[in-house]
């Protein structure tokens, strides 16, 4: 029996794993974009005012990889059956908190179309267009900027979309597998910042989108980003996650 | 293909949202007790090194309201179909990050019996013995007291488990339901910090076992409580989750 101020929710689902930290801190961020739904709307903050979520993380083939080198291991199929599970599980909507898996979101939506698959680029373009930023620059990985996820987006809502040289995207790569997926914290933040540092000597005090789910776990906390404009599409995508949780079926 | 150095691992469950924040928490221990696993081992750290897991968080009727009055909404119905869907995933060890909720434990594994279902206080009493404590003081809920979770699993390593007083008990609600699960810390922080005062002016530098999920989400952080030796449960349980994914079949 539900208690009279419980909100209605929805199942929603989380596919993740790549990697397994960034999981963690976008189920974390999910929760408190719930809790703060939650206060927004007047409603008690209880363990059971929490939508159903299900989060899977997976040991998916590197995406990045696949994209450059098409005799590699491929993810489409096991990131498919993760979401044909999540939607067995009653999932309505689905977040996949990996920016480059989102290389193989139509292909993955035409599996599984019972189901919302979110898309992480575009409900950013959604925010960075909210808060009326004419332009950004793209923090990513090879295989995010190969595919041209955010161009797309940030494209069809007409915000410009700057990109760092190939000896920063090298950087950020380093940053992304030898930092933060090998525990190396440190050397993150050194190869994330120094790349923020010449975007900004290049293009001013400019809105730096960290379109690579590791770099939010490293970035935001090194003391030479102190005062930057960070953007975080996976707080964005939680948040969304959150809404869709919420929204009257 | 999975490469030479991969290491071999089995699905693992969580059944959580008792509360999300500590579902979440318990989570990101997992994670880290699986890297420190890989790092201890000799395996590279790579998103598909760790094993697949899946994590449910579901609403479940309150566990301590639950003991206390058997005319309330029992979570037993709703922890069990947890249980049978992540077995139905392929886990094959399942951990719940709730304290209160193992009341039910002989009752859920007697309703899943395929998988091994862990026991946050029988892991937190070998883990005690390890350590070669004589006696520890446990800071829990109401339900937890009440079932006497712990009491039975220290008493049969020896240990001698020491409760605060009913005064404190109630103070430790305050913080877990009013604190945590509210979202207010520095009240959870105000209220644990006060029990565990109390506990050390009767019994000296004793180990303060942090026997419910919330707890560690706050006094940890607590200045008060620096120097503390401090007892969790949580990461102890996550721990033993990491070593059964990674147990060979």
């Amino acid at each position: 029996m539900n208690d009279v101020t419980q909100p209605v929710s929805r199942t929603v689902g989380i596919l993740a794993g790549m990697g397994p930290a960034a999981g963690v801190d976008f189920v974390r961020l999910f929760v408190a974009a719930c809790e703060s739904w939650l206060r927004e709307h007047g409603h008690p903050v209880l363990d059971q005012s929490y939508p159903e979520h299900w989060m899977a993380q997976l040991p998916v083939p590197d995406r990045t990889l696949a994209l450059s080198d098409a005799s590699a291991e491929q993810p489409l199929d096991a990131m498919a059956r993760g979401l044909r599970q999540l939607a067995s599980l009653g999932a309505t909507a689905i977040a996949i908190p990996c920016n480059t898996a989102h290389a193989w979101h139509a292909a993955l939506q035409e599996r599984v179309p019972e189901v919302e698959l979110l898309h992480i680029a575009s409900e950013t373009a959604t925010d960075v267009e909210r808060r009326g930023l004419a332009r950004v620059a793209l923090l990513a990985t090879e295989g995010t900027y190969g595919a041209g996820l955010y161009g797309h987006a940030f494209d069809a809502l007409g915000i410009q979309c700057l990109l760092p040289d190939q000896a920063a995207r090298k950087r950020l790569m380093q940053g992304i597998y030898d930092g933060v997926k090998a525990g190396d914290l440190a050397l993150a933040q050194q190869c994330f910042t120094e790349v923020g540092e010449q975007l900004r000597a290049q293009h001013g005090d400019i809105a730096l989108v960290m379109a690579c789910t590791e770099i939010p776990l490293a970035l935001p906390q090194a003391p030479a980003a102190r005062g930057w404009t960070l953007i975080d599409p996976t707080a964005i995508l939680a948040n969304a996650l959150a809404r869709r949780a919420y929204a009257r079926a």
